[in-house]
């Protein structure tokens, strides 16, 4: 399981107050964190939910952008 | 937490064997889905890793593309 740890801020955003996407490096491999934190003594940690992706399926779902915009409509 | 069960497969796509991304909708909110599935029975079935982004997280992920792949690039 890719580390959900940062190295700077930097390299987070906030979706919502709980969730954050964060870039990370595990052994030679680049994950795209998407991730639910909870608060901790006085901190905030990764939780159980979310998803490490792969640079393919990141860009993978990147590249079906209108194909979810037209479906999201559609719903 | 939204239904990822799918009323047609067009509505999804896989980002690779066992994981996949879908559009839902529950109680009138929007969700995109990311997910890993695992088979049982001959079925796949939606897995406890993944999350469901609300149509603003998506879009805020969108948003971010670039500076995500500027950040991919530098790790």
């Amino acid at each position: 399981k890719p580390s959900t740890a940062q190295s700077a801020d930097s390299d987070t955003f906030s979706l919502s107050a709980n969730r954050k996407v964060s870039v990370s490096n595990f052994k030679g491999n680049k994950y795209v964190n998407i991730r639910e934190y909870y608060e901790a003594d006085g901190e905030l940690k990764p939780g159980k939910k979310g998803i490490s992706l792969t640079i393919a399926q990141f860009q993978k779902l990147l590249s079906q952008q209108s194909f979810l915009e037209t479906k999201l409509q559609a719903r």
